[in-house]
């Protein structure tokens, strides 16, 4: 039995007839079968390219992509997955399009979503901004439907909003899962997520809390650690002490990275804005202000120069378990001594994790066509065994 | 039976051998019946899609995209379209290309085209170039098929010229029909084509004259209405003219707002440049006299701002037939109190239209999928038929 | 029996099997039968194009295209040939993704290579630089696909790197077999390549140099001619000379477009910068001194134009064999007094070889494709033989 087929049974038991049809904005809107699944199905998919077989589950369609930020890596993961199971991508690219004119999101909504089947949205340099722009697109869309102005419904996958990054931190958790050999084994697990030093400023927010949402739902023990003033927005603070409680893990924030990182069997240390500032910033992007906005990242950049000790150094991973805590980024990273002179984390330390780095990254495609799939097909165990029969997809 | 089966057969009933490996320039180049052609196979289309049956008629192949001034809603008809029946889009983006060194038009056309199935050109800035680009560029393909460079000679589906705009003309169209209930309750209704007020200025005249060419030839009586200065092309009212005189409708200029829309059943009101000013950026263009191009424009800005008093409010609305003609716009459109101080509609006008607004854009990907398909395949007839009773476009 | 069938029993006796899983670097990496293999598979795809043939031997998958220097024709090509074969095109642009944050070249190889199939690179812009960039890619890729991050190993294209232009060359060199009649009958022909004015500045040196690297594989008499200071790197000139020891035919070198052009039964008339500026540029490019960069291309200006005697005239046409050699150009050229007043060939010389111009460019997507289809299938004879018989691309 090739383990496809070991998959779609075990997705057989879940239940998940709630995920067809559903959008995907954030980890906690989801049940943990829910999220079982798209691990489930992630894998499988994976096993399927791996054996040179076909993932077809449209003959044609598209994914519309809109990046209202930059992107490689989540970019060319939702190419990849979109392709995987045969839609092709459309980019909306605002500067190329009429959108200036004045328009609005119901409209544009509308105007790509002709032929759409999902629809991918990065938004999320603007606290309180990126999900609104999100729900107020896909509301449309439904709208659209309703009203007849389209034929089928496309579903959402979030690709980046303000409050959590899920195919991010999706395919974090799946790599944390392959690394451990299960999630049966992730129970009293210490994971730190860290604040770190970057030269650059106003990274989102959403990477630290999509990660202490979703890695609090598996019995771990989450801490969070951030200098002074870095706080993350703290309803995400609340759904991770209430997953904590639920599975019998905990959720606590500490003030130094040494603590957290103490006896950690994952760490995540990394860059992100300070909320308030962020707050500040988005009013200030409203207003049009671009001078209010310049000053302000020179005061974020000389706040942030003032931490430059928060960084994963040699000495730091010391403090992990044994010494050799698993090291996660989504990537890129601040490299000291590579791409920085002080960054996020020494060249050493990164060096030696490049493999896993890459792997953990490699799962983000999987999980966003596992996505898709869940919320396109009705039968997903019966699509997964037929793939697993069906034609290979390099035909000679 | 299927709808798409009695659109079969009603498409068999129609003279429409001309349509296979022909251009699409301009909706008065085509027969009655051609156009018939066209609406017919959209809606058949339409009707496949909401069923979920694959439309694709290639197995691979490419849409050649050529947009020399931005675009959302035809960038994404068009690639809609292409994907509809299993082209891939390739862009040529004119700023990416080598283009600059001094190459042709022939050149150009050969060059991308080595693969193409249809080409899709938006070239609609400058009167008296856009039209001649396209028939230059299509010329050169056919040549190059003729002379064994091409394998295959790739048709052209014109996305909007100096001249006239035939997807959105013929969604326009196939909108207005479906509104109300066939083509065949269109004699004697009264459409408005008027100028509108924009902050903004010099929109192509391809729309306003693209209406009147189309719209002459149901039976409707079609007024056009623009203040003095507003002309549009005069071989385009000839057209208007013959048309009218043909299908027992009527054509006539009046000059006032308030008298197109008295007693008007479709109203579309919409700005536009005048003729003579965009001859005359023509020539300044081709003079490379940008000093000249911006004294014009502020000109024009200044003229357009004396004619506020051309806008579809509420009022205005009032005098149409019962007060509620089908408000029509090619979008997007400037919205008074909504994307601009004063524009070309009231907010309220506009958002009570939204619904069919949309529904109206819905058509182009149809139509142009339409166009296509009626050019690629020399059984248009049976290619439905067969589409009608194959495989699934969503396969599980 | 169809050409495609008779080429496939041709490809039959070559050896061939070291090209599955291969990447294209260099024309001279590859055996006499390697590159036979790449003309008899071009062949055969564009036969069975023209015969309406399916050529897809991908369900699904992706070529990643990446451009560090604009493209037209190559970027075209390479996104009919993955068509042709049934990958989608995912392009890296740099610009829009966030390579600008200090990611390596190991990093972004891997993250946008996780589905994907192939991989097109252009990087021709700096001497010492291209060809690095191509191998530290594929280098990751390869560890990448050894350490489990890649489920598959991706192969290279190179679509033009400072070193050789195989698409580009093969595509001349295929063309130059057709208009000979065979390969046979090249032996004691004699090709010019030659230095030709033109006003613009650093073209790279890839074109002359894949020249002179695979043309004097055919017993042709190869002539290089160039001012003094426009020498081609001296590793690609040992290699032609290697090369026309083993074939019977000659490669030297002259000091003027005459000599060059005299009796010639093929001329390549084409402006190249000179090696050594080349190598400075590229210094400077690494110190970041754009001051440098700019005086250099003055120097660099004046220098090409104490040479506009260089130049494809009606008179230098008239030396050759016949005064009617075939004439060849990579395209766009800088035709004299259509694109610029002194350029590198008179405009009634390049009108009058318009349509084998084309023809040459033509065979570029199907080089292409060939490429790729050796290096993905294991079994090419057998899939030829497949698609030959197969289904028709354009289904009705």
């Amino acid at each position: 039995m090739s383990k496809t087929i070991e998959l779609a049974q075990h997705l057989e038991k879940l239940h998940i007839n709630n995920m067809y049809k559903s959008d995907f904005y954030w980890t906690w809107d989801k049940t943990d079968e829910e999220l079982d699944a798209i691990f489930t199905v992630a894998d499988a998919l994976r096993d399927l390219r791996e054996r040179n077989k076909s993932t077809r589950i449209f003959d044609s369609g598209l994914g519309i992509s809109i990046f209202r930020d930059n992107s490689t890596r989540t970019r060319f993961s939702f190419a990849s997955a979109c392709n995987l199971l045969g839609l092709t991508v459309q980019d909306l690219d605002e500067k190329k399009s009429q959108i200036a004119h004045g328009e609005t999101v119901r409209e544009t909504a509308n105007m790509v979503s002709f032929m759409a089947d999902v629809i991918g949205i990065r938004d999320d340099m603007f606290i309180g901004e990126g999900h609104k722009y999100q729900k107020t697109f896909m509301d449309a869309v439904k709208e659209g439907y309703r009203d007849g102005i389209l034929e089928q419904q496309p579903t959402l996958v979030n690709l980046q909003c303000d409050v959590d990054h899920p195919t991010q931190c999706m395919a974090d958790m799946l790599h944390i899962i392959h690394q451990f050999g299960g999630v049966e084994n992730l129970k009293g697990k210490k994971i730190a997520m860290t604040w770190a030093y970057s030269p650059s400023y106003g990274k989102p927010l959403s990477v630290p809390q999509g990660v202490i949402g979703l890695m609090t739902r598996f019995g771990m023990d989450v801490v969070l650690a951030h200098p002074e003033g870095y706080d993350v927005m703290p309803e995400v603070e609340e759904i991770a002490k209430k997953n904590a409680a639920a599975t019998g893990g905990s959720y606590k924030k500490v003030a130094t990275m040494e603590e957290a990182f103490q006896d950690a069997d994952i760490v995540y240390p990394k860059s992100w804005a300070p909320f308030a500032a962020m707050e500040e910033r988005t009013k200030l992007y409203q207003a049009g202000d671009q001078a209010g906005i310049d000053a302000l990242e020179q005061k974020l950049l000389a706040q942030n120069a003032q931490h430059k000790d928060w960084t994963c150094s040699e000495e730091m991973m010391k403090k992990t378990r044994n010494g050799s805590a698993l090291y996660l980024h989504c990537l890129p990273a601040d490299i000291t001594g590579l791409s920085c002179p002080e960054g996020e984390v020494d060249n050493s330390v990164f060096d030696r994790y490049l493999v896993p780095l890459y792997k953990e990254a490699s799962y983000k495609p999987y999980v966003i066509a596992a996505m898709i799939m869940m919320s396109k097909v009705k039968d997903p165990v019966s699509a997964l065994m037929a793939l697993d029969t069906a034609d290979k997809r390099k035909f000679f």
